[in-house]
C-alpha cells in the first residue's frame, strides 16, 4: 500500500521584505502537513489584490507586517488531500478560496462570517505554513493569508475558506479566470446586491473603478439601477465601466474649474445626489465628498482602505437631520458559499462579464502584474501556476 | 346667508422672548385667512416636546430663533374651515398634526418627506400666521411651526402636517391623548420599525427613556426584540421601560466603578454588544458610546439632537472592519399618513400602550408641563385647549 504524501513542494512566491525593497521572490517551498480543518490545495490560479501588496509592504514587524511569509488570497485549484475533519471537499475537487471565518462568534452565527470577531488572527495572523525547499533553512514561512496563501503552487488552506465548485466549473482556464471571485469581485458586487440592497429606483456612484469599484457596476446593472454613475481618472477604466453599464462616468482629472466631484455628482442625480454612494478608494478627500454628495437618506459605504489613522469628523446634528447612512462592510457581507455560486450564475448569463476585467500571466511575471495593477493597465492581474 | 367666518380669535402660548426669561405668555390671538393649502384647526390638545423648548430658548434673531412665535407641533383638533385646494379634510373632521413637507422634493417623491429638503422652512421658518387680539397691536406673530404651531385654541395647518384620523377615534379625550403620535411617538416607533427593521433576532439598546425612548421600547417589544435594554437614570423611567417590554435597564448613575456603559450593555449582548443602538439623547459622550457599544455589523441610529457643533469623529479603517453603519433618522423615517394609523391599531391591541406616559392638563399650566418633563415626573405632558 503506497503511503500517502503528507508535504508537497513547488513554487511560491515569498515576501521575505517589503515589495518596495524587491523582498518578493519566486522560491521553492514545501508544505507542512495538514491539519483536521485543513486542505492541502494544488492551485491553478490567484488573483493579486491590493491588500497583497499592503500587507507586503510594511515594514517593522507586528501582527500585521512580518516576513518572511507567502501572501495571495484570490486563489483556484484542486485538493490534493483534506484533513480528517474537512467536509467541504475531497481529493480532486475543483476550489476557490476565499476569506477565513471561525464559525462560532456572534458575527458568523448571525451569518455575517466577513465580521468574523477572529477576523484579524484568522486572515492576517503570522501561522507557520511552509519551510523552504532548500533543506539547510529549517526557518518557517508563514502561511494562510486569508486561510490560503495562494501565492504558491501548493498550499495549506483552511476549510471555512474552501468553496467547492466542482460542479460549477467547465474548465481548468476557467478555474484560473474565475480566481477572483473570492474577494475583490465579491466585495463589490456584494456591497450592491447584500449591503446596498440596490433597486432599480437608486442611483449609485462608484467612486474608484478598480477590480471591487466595476465589480460594483456590473452589480449596480444587475440590479437595474436607474443611474450608475463611475468616478476615477484612467481614462480605460471609465471606458470599461461605461462598458459594463455605467450610465455615467466622471473623470475628476478633468473638472472644470471650481466644480466639485460632489456638484458633479450630484447633477446627474436631480442636484439630490445619488442613494448609494461607494468609496473603494479610501482616499480621505473622496471618502469625505462622498458622504457629502449622496442624497437625504442615502447610504455610504466604505469599502476602501483608507490610511489606518485617518478620521472623519461627522457633524452630528446636520447628519442626523440629512438621514444618511454611513456604513462599513467587508467582503460585500458575502457568505462566500452562497454568493461565489451566485456570481458564476449571472456570469453564464452574461450578466456579470468579470472575465473583461481579468489578465492572466505565469506566476514567475507577479511582478509585472503589480506594475500593470498599479498604472490602470490591467484592473484584475491573475497568476498561474499551472 | 351668513359669511363664512374667516379668522378665530382664541388663546395662544405666544412666545415673546425666551423660556428662561419668562418670554412664553398665554395671550388672545386672532388667526389670519387660511390660504388654499391650509386648514384652520380647533386644537384639543398638544404635546410638549424639547423641540418646542429649544426653538423658544434661542435668543438673537436667526432662522431657527426669532419672536414672537407661537411653538408647539403634537396637535390633535377638529377642523373648522378648509382652503380652496384642500382634499384632506373637510370641517368637523378629527385631525392629528405632524411635520410639514413639500410633496415636490426628491425625498418626498421617494417616500421620504421626514428628510424633505425643504423640511427647515417649512418647519421652522418665520411665517406670520397671527396677530394679538389686541387690535391696539397689529404687529404679526408667526406661526406654523412644524405646519401648525399646536400652542393655540385655533390655529392655521399646511395640508401636509395635517392627518385626518375621524374614523379612528372614538371621542375628544382619545383625541387628546393621542396628540403626541404625530412627533415624539412616531420617532421612537419608527425609528425601530421603519428604520432599524429590527426583527426578532436583534437585541436593541435604547439610550434615554422619554418619549422617543419608550415609545422606541414598545415598538422593539412589538418586533418581538429578543433583548432590549433601557439606558437613562432616572429611576421611574426603568421602571416604565420594563412595564413596557424592556428585559434590562441600565442606570448610568450607578454603574460599578470601572465599569462603562458600553460594556455593561455587551454584557447583556453575548459581549458582542446590541444590532440596534438608538440613542435618544444628543449626549456627546453616549454618541461615541454607542458606536463603540454596537456589535459588528450593527447600526447606530442617531435620533437625539446634540449640541448644533458637535462632531463625532470616527476612525474610518476599524469601522469599515466593523461593518457598523452610522445613521440618522428623523421622525422615524415615517409617513405619518400612515405611520399613524399602524400606532392606533396596535394601542387598540394593547401592543402600544403610550396612554401610560401622557399626563393631561389645561393649557394654562404649560409651565407646569416643562417643568415636569425636565425633572422626569412627565414623561410627555399634553396641554389640553377645551
Amino acid at each position: 500500500m503506497a503511503e500517502e504524501q503528507k508535504t508537497w513542494t513547488g513554487k511560491a512566491i515569498v515576501a521575505r521584505d517589503t515589495l518596495a525593497d524587491n523582498g518578493w521572490k519566486m522560491e521553492e517551498v514545501t508544505t507542512r502537513e495538514i491539519q483536521e480543518d485543513e486542505l492541502l490545495v494544488e492551485l491553478v490560479a490567484s488573483g493579486i489584490c491590493h491588500t497583497d501588496i499592503m500587507c507586503g509592504s510594511g515594514s517593522g514587524n507586528s501582527d500585521l507586517f512580518y516576513y518572511p511569509r507567502v501572501l495571495g488570497h484570490e486563489g483556484s485549484g484542486y485538493v490534493k488531500a483534506v484533513g480528517s475533519k474537512v467536509q467541504i471537499a475531497k481529493p480532486g475537487d475543483a476550489v476557490l478560496l476565499s476569506f477565513d471565518w471561525c464559525g462560532r462568534c456572534e458575527s458568523c452565527k448571525s451569518g455575517l462570517p466577513s465580521l468574523c470577531y477572529e477576523s484579524m488572527p484568522l486572515n492576517f495572523g503570522n501561522k507557520a505554513a511552509f519551510v523552504s525547499a532548500d533543506t539547510k533553512d529549517t526557518s518557517e514561512i508563514a502561511g494562510k493569508f486569508f486561510g490560503q496563501s495562494s501565492f504558491a503552487h501548493y498550499s495549506v488552506a483552511k476549510q471555512n475558506s474552501v468553496v467547492n465548485v466542482t460542479s460549477l466549473i467547465r474548465s481548468k482556464e476557467e478555474l484560473q479566470t474565475f480566481a477572483p471571485l473570492g474577494c475583490g469581485f465579491q466585495t463589490g458586487a456584494g456591497t450592491v446586491v447584500n449591503v446596498a440592497k440596490a433597486t432599480p429606483n437608486d442611483s449609485v456612484v462608484v467612486l474608484g473603478l478598480g477590480g471591487v469599484g466595476l465589480s460594483a457596476i456590473m452589480a449596480a446593472k444587475i440590479s437595474g439601477c436607474r443611474t450608475i454613475i463611475g468616478v476615477d481618472r484612467v481614462d480605460s477604466r471609465m471606458e470599461t465601466a461605461k462598458s459594463l453599464g455605467a450610465t455615467h462616468v466622471i473623470d475628476t482629472s478633468k473638472l472644470p474649474d471650481g466644480k466639485t466631484v460632489v456638484k458633479a455628482v450630484q447633477e446627474l442625480c436631480e442636484d439630490a445626489g445619488p442613494a448609494i454612494t461607494i468609496d473603494t478608494t479610501g482616499v480621505p478627500v473622496l471618502v469625505k465628498a462622498a458622504i457629502e454628495m449622496t442624497r437625504k437618506g442615502g447610504k455610504i459605504i466604505q469599502v476602501g482602505s483608507t490610511p489606518p489613522d485617518f478620521q472623519v469628523e461627522i457633524p452630528v446634528f446636520p447628519f442626523m437631520n440629512s438621514g444618511k447612512a454611513f456604513m462599513g462592510a467587508i467582503e460585500g457581507n458575502s457568505v462566500s458559499s452562497e454568493f461565489i455560486p451566485k456570481m458564476i450564475g449571472w456570469y453564464r448569463e452574461g450578466r456579470f462579464p468579470f472575465d473583461k476585467l481579468v489578465k492572466l500571466m505565469p506566476a514567475e511575471n507577479f511582478e509585472k502584474g503589480v506594475h500593470e495593477m498599479h498604472t490602470g493597465e490591467t484592473v484584475k492581474p491573475i497568476i498561474t501556476w499551472s
